[in-house]
């Protein structure tokens, strides 16, 4: 009969033993979030491992456009985060690579620079610019919310570490919410004030379509 | 002597009483702001106007380009939000117009339409378009810090007021950003794909350099 | 056999994939809330009408007593609204109509007057009164938390929209609190100083037992 | 010259060694407030007392009203409180003596009776009534913001203290707020339905004008 | 057949009406937390005795070791206080007794003294040490996170409460964490520059092990 | 005359114009701070270069006793941080060395060990032991104050970097608080078990008075 398998998930999601003190809240995929994120997990059931993610040991799948390899432990990778308000990313940038111009919803960002020369800029609501090339070692805080990239700034691969104010900054890449996306053309062209053809272009490169 | 006008300003700035209960703290606009905002007026000179704000019953200055006057009540300008996590403002878009695509740094936004119709689009971190035209008396909400841009979208002037989630919500506006900053050409071509001709193009008509 | 509605409910809320990235948390009405608000909705079922309302389009349903005309915008109407900490509403006060004496529970509230003229007041805790007449495109702040009313200060219908810091700022109205509720009348007495007549004679108009 | 004075203070207030880290913000009473609290005293001159209140150690001024004696440690007079949420007050109920009903604004209460025995009520936003008589060691939790009072319910003295979710709640009396105030009777009887001479008997027990 | 007991508590969970409006959020025990605490109670079955602890009206269990007891008022005793942010303690210390050193997990904790002498200190991040002698009625303040310990510094018994800035502030006492742990006796040495010898004696008395 | 140059340094202070938006809040060092930070500096006076920290490319000052070197990038180093709720620190463990074990007040921390291998153990509230070996890439997060340590776990140097979700989140080292500061022997012997001769020889190890 159909219904044991999903009792079978139903039991172990409402098991009845809750510890009493909750010092974390390891997220448990396999139900809904609330607003303030997933559901902890049973305090008992919960290792060390929770708290750990190898992960960002290796570089993200490569982008034949931007030469830079992305990988995220973001909360919906990394259980152990769930709550509490931090995550992190890698990036490995090639000679040439670069992040395009994205924004995080509302975290602020640490930029670490593990290898090479990166070129940060970000861009305030006065349309102020700044710029800088960092090094080894150097670190750089991005306000939250402003539009910024990064850029390999030599001639070998970069690798950073950012980290952010949020277990789930999101990542909104401008080049993929206008060219990836399905919003009309026209509708670009009117709020924007770029050039059909560039739109059309660039839909074209990336794949938006309308 | 020149110390008296400053020491008047200082002695007005740290006069000795402050009130035992404080149940606002309404901005005092000759000190510098704490990142929790605005120094508190002495509440024993708090009144009722401190609170009030008449400068949104008239549209904002004209912008040329877009057919759209903004008008803003926010901590800036209007001394009573002053910690207390909302600001407002009002756009009048004239047939034509538009509000061009730009985020609020982690707030959200409410869009409330006044009069006539208004197509309002955002996009989520996936690059999923939500498109929606409102008409008089139609809300809409705007998760945090997402792209977004409105059109008026029928043949008559239309009102529409916003609501934010923070008193200073700023407004990133990604033509300004790109085209009307010094940010270099070639990192703006870099990090967006646009083109180069485009670039140029955009920053002459918007005042950009570099 | 009873069991597969249930069963069939059951699964709708349990289904085995949550987008990774979460812009946002819609309001997922068929469970329980969390402090933080409801469940989020399954991100890949949500469309650009969980964050549109039209149902502020029109007056809420009439009180006799008052003369005005509630409707309101909160969490439990608005889905989209779910852990944004915003909501809204709207009044409708005819000739001679009012918003008695209420508060809410720690949200700041934004006026503004659509039409006609209100008077508003709040008092703050050491029972300083803030009155105010307000015309249309004028705003107000109150204070979180603060005791307020409203009342059409003209001779026409005047219309306001309320904003609030809250997605579920709740409305505690002191008339009803007292004499709606079944309080008892010698507890009203001992803690507000009220006559024992009064009391009963509001008891009786609108409803109130004990 | 007159100016020594003001500017020793001011050298006071901005002298230059402020400790690297900060693990408290004991409230600098000479300056004023920011929404989140006082400036911080220099760290290098906190003691141990700055942690320290014996204020509560005795109960507040009577009132010969309501035969209630109420005494806070607010952050107002508790300067370790600053920026830390969190304050507490003690009441010393009469036999038949009561705290009427009141709101503190946003911050949750916790009521711990210590001697006697304590009437507690509170009324929520739906106008259902928690009415609880509670004894020496009994707590009740007030949700934040709803309207609630308490009365002596026995034949001894009653002594209790309470905690707020707020280093400043504020307390705001009803009957203060409409009766000692200069809140015009007009107003108020339009927007609590109380007749006119009930107004004017309670402004001239409380001292209100208007 | 076995789905039918499981299937009654789901329906439970999951009935179908919860109220428009949200004062509190009372803890439901028979489900899993998210990271804002327990999910919501059906407000419709909500009742005063919610609110109310009677817990705390006698002393804990008995502790040999250090002549204390201890009893707690947290959201995993007292369903009222979930998402609220506060919650309390009490503790009896007999003569000679002591509360070792311990720490909460970022909460703020305020002390009352209720009976009896008690000695209380405090170190902050730069190794001050906040030594007090506090009497009846005597208030202390504890920042959040720091390393605490009381003793009582009388000929009587002590009796205290204790309110903290979090519904679950959890307690790490130092001892219990070293040497009632599996924690190796190798990484305790190597960690707090403690004598193989002393933690071995430790660990027997308190009962660790490795 | 003396009174010059400190009117000169207030007039820095409190120049007139500050910008109508705040993108963020760079730390003024030489005011006073508030609970939620530094005063922030004229944001017509920042540049990138507060946003920019170099001050980690290096290992820390030298620690014989543990063979640790530890720097950090707190706020009171890093102005751009101010507001944020980030931090960040570096440190380097010679063969043989450790970060014994402490706390952070309320802040969550993620390790990122960038060379070598490094054991991490932390301990919850119910005594459990959470022990990990991480190597280079690894990340594992510690939840908000609880007690933590790390050890060298290999034969070479091990570099790993530390993110906090606190812009100050204070390092409380416990050998230090115990055995650095003058918190008296009597007290410690009294609040943890320890021997009385171990308590004096590690005072005199580490240089603690009483």
């Amino acid at each position: 009969m159909m219904t044991f398998p999903v009792l079978f998930v139903f039991c172990l999601i409402f098991s009845s033993s809750y510890a009493a003190v909750q010092d974390f809240c390891v997220a448990n995929y396999t139900a809904p979030q609330s607003p303030a994120g997933y559901f902890c997990k049973n305090p008992a059931n919960v290792t060390v491992d929770d708290f750990v993610y190898t992960g960002l040991e290796v570089a993200g799948n490569a982008s034949k456009i931007n030469k830079v390899r992305l990988n995220t432990a973001f909360v919906s990778q990394f259980p152990g985060l769930n709550g509490l308000g931090l995550s992190l990313a890698r990036a490995d940038l090639a000679v040439g690579g670069s992040i395009p111009l994205h924004t995080h919803h509302g975290a602020t960002e640490i930029i670490l620079v593990a290898e090479g020369t990166v070129v940060l800029g970000f861009i305030d609501s006065n349309n102020k610019v700044y710029l800088k090339t960092l090094n080894k070692g150097d670190i750089l805080v991005i306000p939250p919310g402003l539009l910024h990239f990064q850029v390999n700034g030599g001639n070998s691969p970069a690798l950073e570490f950012a980290f952010f104010s949020s277990a789930d900054p999101g990542v909104q890449i401008l080049e993929n919410s206008l060219f990836l996306s399905n919003l009309p053309t026209e509708l670009i062209a009117q709020t924007t004030f770029l050039d059909t053809a560039q739109i059309k272009k660039l839909k074209g490169f990336l794949g938006g379509t309308n």
